[in-house]
């Protein structure tokens, strides 16, 4: 049994390298002259560090930020020892300063207690670069505004200066305009330092957010197309998962666990081959009264029946007029139904969606 | 940087064998005289489908159930080739009926294009055994009951017939009982053949659904001390995650993504190094009008502040006593709270969140 015929029968995940590589030179020329890093934390968003990093590279990307030291190993090991800079956004690990330095990662620090850990650790006269993370109003990693002034930064060399947006998505908020006045504050006791604060949200929100660099994630792998962003930004990512058995159901009959869903008429059924343990949510799951999403075949959509269970989800193909069979696959993301709907009809976001998909999705990368 | 440094500085998930193995033996007895194999379907639920089957097998288990082929191939793989029978719940994939057949793997079959496929695709005279799953009201996989005189079977080595219970859990359903009497009518045609309907909440429910075997899942995992059940089972997991970092914020500051919760009083956070793209559900999050769950410190409840981030929550730890330290660890599953717990406040179900904990989990194995 080859690869291949695994991918043949199982569900599989679609994944665009050239659109992340469409993508980056499409962002990169819209922010010029800021800086195109590229945020592949958590796996490339569980698109595969490896495959996104090269693509990335060979897309001119040099600037690459990660979840945290261990992601940040691997990251060097598909890199080797190029230039290429990689930040560790979680900060420094315990006891762990000597593997930063040895691996040349770039830890974002953002608390005194890291600072001071890192210190008690380094030579003075290391050249190893570090970066500092400010709180602007997030409460979520980064010094306080006020530590800034008191932060002991004699003889260390600082690469960046960072803070990261709550709001960047929603033009009735104030919130980012507050934190960006609040970093460019910051960033008067770091004269030549770079400065980034804008995620994909943020790139499209306005100019004045773009500064020395921008770190894309999602809109590299889903695309993002903001009303006045002149940028035509791809889907990279397509998913399917194979009919398991068809079969006629006769109206009073529920479906599947909890009996949550009765057919109101008699109706044909597909069984496929993927649940939650896969990565679908369980929140998918239709009851008569509550619509609970839908996948398509053959371009037609097929709504979701009952509860999603671990390994098999239900679908109504009634109205297909198409041959259906065993063994044919359903489009769950593609051209009839883009991430951001699964998610919404599904009550999350596209980044959990994509980020806890499982290692049973095979990824099929695809280069044209 | 050995493989200990890591377990002790990211988030981590004890999976008690010792537990796995008392549960086995406690239902084992329970049931006898019936067989009582075992649900290691989904990489056992997610907790590892090597050390799980092994510890099962040493606890003298025979039967297994998992998921697909795939996931049947690499059990056989961890078994070699002794006599443990492996039952693949999802069928016959289209054109591997010889893989099924060298890698000694009893597909559970559930229609008339399986069957077909398999009997084209086998010598008459094979011992290769198969199973045969009747759906006797879940309308999920299997053949509908009045198939069954239709059915041709001559030849075949018929190991077992199956069926599926959708409200086993629900003592104010009579589906249950309804799709027990189905099966027994069913079997009528399989003399001699062994016959298996119960999965954990059947096994409590009543003798009468435990027929020749038995199949539990979740109850060797996570226990299952349902009203009248005479065993005590046990939690085999338990899960925490590392603080990265604690910090003190003012009333009237937002917290995480949304600016979705405002702290009303001056309160203290600690910052969790574990998102959704561990397995955290982001439905979790909480806002000034919506508790969304609670960790623990100290056994002290730490409740989720805000939206649940890709790799980080935010968690109130303003009254904590104790010292509480960047580096320290938070229950998230534990003596404070099991996942039935954790699974309700996220407006999900315990087998979900077993089964979409991610590889950036580490799993530590506890033999006592």
């Amino acid at each position: 049994m080859n690869d291949d015929s695994q991918n043949m029968l199982s569900a599989f995940m679609n994944v665009n390298l050239t659109s992340i590589s469409h993508n980056y030179h499409k962002i990169s020329t819209f922010v010029e002259p800021s800086i195109c890093a590229a945020t592949v934390k958590a796996d490339a968003y569980g698109l595969g560090l490896e495959e996104v990093a090269i693509t990335l590279q060979n897309s001119g990307c040099k600037y690459f930020f990660v979840t945290d030291l261990y992601e940040a190993i691997r990251l060097r090991n598909i890199f080797g020892s190029n230039d290429n800079v990689i930040y560790a956004l979680n900060g420094l690990k315990p006891t762990m300063t000597n593997e930063y330095i040895s691996y040349k990662i770039t830890p974002v620090i953002g608390s005194t207690a890291e600072l001071e850990e890192y210190r008690t650790n380094t030579d003075e006269s290391a050249l190893h670069s570090i970066a500092l993370h400010f709180d602007t109003g997030f409460s979520r990693l980064g010094f306080e505004v006020n530590e800034i002034s008191k932060l002991s930064i004699n003889g260390l060399n600082i690469d960046l200066i960072m803070s990261h947006l709550s709001t960047a998505e929603d033009p009735q908020s104030s919130l980012p305009e507050n934190q960006l006045n609040q970093l460019l504050k910051a960033s008067k006791r770091f004269v030549g330092v770079k400065k980034t604060i804008a995620n994909s949200a943020a790139i499209f929100r306005g100019k004045s957010f773009l500064l020395d660099m921008v770190r894309p994630g999602i809109s590299l792998y889903c695309g993002y197309n903001e009303k006045g962003a002149s940028t035509r930004l791809e889907s990279a990512i397509e998913l399917y998962a194979p009919i398991i058995q068809i079969k006629d159901i006769k109206a009073g009959s529920t479906i599947g666990y909890g009996a949550s869903y009765r057919a109101v008429k008699d109706i044909r059924i597909a069984l496929i081959e993927f649940g939650y343990a896969d990565g679908l949510p369980w929140s998918l799951k239709s009851t008569n009264q509550q619509f609970g999403g839908q996948f398509y075949f053959d371009n037609a959509p097929t709504p979701i029946l009952g509860r999603v269970s671990m390994d098999i989800v239900a679908i109504d193909v009634t109205g297909i007029k198409s041959d259906i069979k065993r063994g044919d696959f359903v489009e769950i993301i593609g051209s009839n139904q883009n991430i951001d709907t699964l998610a919404k009809n599904a009550g999350t976001i596209s980044y959990e969606i994509l980020t806890r998909l499982n290692s049973r999705v095979k990824k099929h990368y695809k280069y044209v």
